[in-house]
């Protein structure tokens, strides 16, 4: 699925807040007719509050037999317009949209523009420094591998481990809409990690930083000297990865990743 | 300027709504801290509730001599997050926003998605039928030159004559965004004339409409019809040209015009 995080508090349920896991989950148990088995929705993971995604997967166990086909379609006509289902697809019992992950691809959106363009205050963030886009890059190449990212991670966490291992950290300028985007691509991503990691690599890029202070930062596990968590409006989420679906990375997630 | 209309009740200032000349015109008095005589903002030309621009104008007489650049940063600072000034320019005591107009353009966007895409709910129509660009074409042909649009304006125009003559007329697909996107640049446009205009063209391409429409619409000088008035959320005023601007088109509008 892909949603507009803007108007949401998050993907997870609260009481009275609107949360796409809450909508989702009184869509479907409504589109059931109100089961005796209350039809619970779980999602790959959560997104925080103003976060967007692309490619968000969540899994239900929905007690009639209809086709994928119907199912999009009776979906996208009952959800509201920030949340839209890109495919509906029947799995096996056994799988689990959470604990069957094994990788993420995120993107984040910095605009470079002087002002705030009107068009994007919800869905970028703003950068208006100059940046060495070749900084940026060296910064990013020491991101790729296992890393412990304790340094990166943002204090609610209740993570097990702070080791994750990122595939892919690239970065471009696109010149048309002026803008600096991110993209990573990890086998999990902790708490704020996307967030805390585009903050550390911005500074390097503007001059904040030294080249290499991302290697500095996995030795000194202290998060409060990875500084600025860049704003939720420029994060989104593009793609959850499942089991052999990329066969460059065909990790079975360790458990305490999970 | 640029502005988001989603959030506006229009441009035109109006008692109780959020408009864009009544924002401008409290963040401008607010500048010249209060002065005795109370500064009028004069724009282009209303655009309505929901339709966006990307290239608006405005003039207004400011009491204190101030840099162009400070005037922008002034202003930007000061103005929310959903307009945005792209330029100051001083002009002659004898330049006005509105009577020295001699074009417009427009841009409307229609996503082609067969469901809502969240990320564009404010930003673009939504069609789902086939749509064939060549009938579309041949559609905006007619429309080029000096025409009488009688059948293309809403009920609440005050025009004093509904003749206006359209320059350029496109239609494309972007394929990267999945959309199909309409320019319009000419003279002058009536109340609702693009969004009707794109009504009619979209009923050609789908073949709700025979492909020569446009001319036995002007014939009948009837409003109703042309039927469908296409949502506010896909129209963007995107230039305003004033005199010699476009030495192609140099025209010193007709007083009816105005």
């Amino acid at each position: 699925m892909s949603y507009d995080g803007t108007k949401f508090s998050g993907f997870q349920r609260q009481p009275n807040r609107r949360t796409i896991e809450g909508t989702l989950t009184k869509i479907v148990n409504k589109m059931a007719k109100n089961p005796e088995k209350h039809i619970v929705v779980y999602g790959s993971g959560r997104t925080d509050a103003g976060v967007h995604a692309l490619g968000q997967v969540a899994h239900f166990n929905f007690p009639y037999n209809l086709q994928e086909k119907s199912m999009l379609k009776a979906l996208n006509s009952m959800l509201p317009l920030d949340i839209e289902i890109l495919k509906v697809e029947k799995v096996s019992n056994d799988f689990h949209a959470r604990y069957d992950v094994s990788g993420k691809r995120y993107m984040y959106r910095i605009d470079l523009g002087e002002f705030r363009n009107p068009f994007k205050r919800f869905y970028t963030a703003q950068w208006k420094l100059p940046v060495d886009l070749d900084k940026i890059n060296h910064a990013l190449e020491d991101l790729v591998g296992e890393h412990d990212f304790t340094s990166f991670v943002a204090s609610g966490s209740t993570a097990r481990s702070n080791i994750r291992t990122i595939y892919e950290a690239n970065c471009y300028i696109d010149e048309k809409s002026n803008e600096l985007i991110f993209e990573f691509y990890g086998n999990g991503f902790l708490y704020n990690m996307v967030r805390i990691l585009v903050g550390v690599c911005i500074e390097i890029g503007s001059g904040y930083r030294p080249e290499n202070d991302v290697l500095r930062l996995y030795d000194v596990k202290d998060r409060r000297q990875a500084r600025r968590t860049v704003p939720a409006c420029g994060l989104y989420l593009k793609h959850v990865y499942y089991e052999d679906e990329d066969p460059k990375h065909p990790t079975k997630l360790p458990k305490y990743q999970r």
